[in-house]
């Protein structure tokens, strides 16, 4: 029996997250990632600019996300790859993993070949596929008229934005998807977009010219997963149902499922975060066929590797809970 | 029958040279390598400053020439190990070998679980032992009253010292041996010192305090392999007997083995030499039981890996002929 092929779109710690859940399942399934490029900020950024290679951060989370953890060797290699350097002249920040991806595409000429060398090393359950071949930056026009180019000033902006809504995302330059994207959704059974940032994450791969239209002319199922919480400057007021409809602006296709989570959130956590104007996403979704709620809430603290100083999502969905429900739909 | 064992002491290319030729030879004998902890100046000096961790950069060459290399993806963790980031603002100079053992350092807490952790990635063969488990300083005094504190200053003096010797060389704080380095001295079968710069990668360990006392008590046999080129600020003018003199003044032992090159050095290299005044050693050694010339030069080119801008000696040692030397004496 040839394996299922799942394929899920996106970058950062949502897509971290379904990666991480879904390896467990590689002996059924198999599993393509295929991640932003347009990266712009921090040790990804820095790297970026003084190398002009591919952002390397999605890539590492992916390849960390996928990464074997049977050994306690396995584990720390992979510990490694997600260490933070949090001293040293110009070295304070850097992910060790990110350099590690640089040095491999310094020595091997070539970003492909870095990443599957990566791969090799941390015996990576799947493949990881940079949506393009080239660096690109996502452009937003806000409905002030604004725009600001850049991943990392949109998901980061400068001045306060939480006011207004992204009316139009595009990348600059235009390049189109890469081949090996192209060719993963063409012949997937299953894509998963988000969870996670909805402009910087997720439609950052789908309005790179040539995904829309193959998301369209492919015969995978697609399914999104719902964020739990609202971002400022990004889905500020954000409800299930404006998250979907947003998607669906944009790559022209309504997923076949839509998975939510509808476990209560610790109210602790939730305080916190309405001191950064986020708040949970209203659940307001019509219950249709393919709109699936469930308990897909991580209960258990996040432990982040030493001098990690990237804010993590602390209300975050569970790897195996959503792992669960997205192997039903295969 | 147990394997014998071979201690290579020093740090540095002469120690790679030395570590890589008997790495082929695992199967029958035992290899540590104890390398010195004073290194100060380039990445592993800006690390050593801003860390607070034992330097890595000898630790670093010793784990890499005693690494695995059999296969394509053993040879290329190898290459990254060694690799050298030649861009990025405070990235740039640093050895991803170094970074790779900091990182370790921090994740596992201790330097020793650090070197273990590498030596498992890199397959290595054999024992890395650092000579003190506290980073220290060398003081050199010269023949004119001046002390210099510092491998780094001392290797690359910021003034003019070609014309003076080195009277004296002790480290600070004067911390012992480590036991790891007192037992590997101990039981040892054979002990190669050199080649390498006198004062900064082979004295640079026999003036720890232990060091010349576990050297005069150990059962081994001591071989002593003379460098082939003199050294500006620390050997001008330095014979072969010259070497062996300065040495036994600090061990207060004589070697039972001295190996010498005798095959002709290229004369196109030696005038590269001439103009940082560097000249071949000349070789006045009494021809007496355990003084052992012969073919030990490499003639094959050095290929360095890309962006390691550390100048490496083009007149050198083969791996292959000074093992086989070696070998004949345990």
């Amino acid at each position: 029996m040839t394996k299922q092929k799942i394929v899920v779109i996106g970058g950062g710690t949502g897509t971290y997250t379904v990666l991480q859940g879904l390896k467990r399942y590689q002996e059924s399934v198999h599993l393509s990632a295929i991640v932003t490029m347009a990266d712009s900020g921090g040790s990804t950024g820095r790297l970026r600019d003084e190398f002009g290679y591919l952002p390397v951060g999605d890539v590492r989370m992916a390849l960390a996300a996928l990464a074997r953890e049977s050994s306690e060797h396995e584990q720390l290699v992979r510990q490694l790859f997600m260490y933070r350097f949090d001293r040293g002249e110009g070295l304070s920040g850097h992910s060790f993993g990110n350099l590690f991806l640089v040095a491999l595409r310094d020595i091997l000429g070539s970003e492909d070949a870095a990443i599957t060398a990566a791969a090799e090393v941390l015996q990576v359950a799947g493949t990881v596929i940079p949506v393009t071949t080239t660096p690109i930056d996502l452009v937003a026009t806000y409905d002030d008229g604004v725009v600001v180019t850049g991943e990392h000033a949109i998901d980061a902006p400068v001045r306060d934005r939480t006011a207004n809504r992204i009316t139009k995302l595009a990348v600059t330059p235009a390049v189109s998807l890469s081949p090996r994207a192209a060719t993963a959704i063409a012949e997937a059974d299953l894509i998963v977009l988000g969870p996670g940032d909805l402009y910087t994450s997720i439609l950052a791969n789908c309005v790179v010219p040539g995904v829309a239209a193959a998301l369209q002319a492919t015969k995978a199922r697609l399914v999104y997963i719902v964020n739990l919480m609202t971002r400022a400057g990004q889905t500020q007021n954000f409800t299930a149902t404006d998250h979907v409809t947003e998607l669906t602006k944009y790559i022209k296709r309504t997923p076949e499922y839509v998975l939510y989570n509808n476990a209560p959130l610790p109210s602790d956590l939730l305080v916190k975060y309405a001191t950064e104007d986020e708040y949970p996403v209203a659940l307001d979704l019509v219950s249709v066929e393919g709109v699936i709620g469930g308990d897909f809430l991580a209960t258990d603290e996040v432990v982040s590797a030493r001098g990690d100083t990237v804010r993590r999502s602390f209300i975050r969905h569970d790897s195996d809970k959503l792992a669960s429900a997205l192997m039903a739909l295969v």
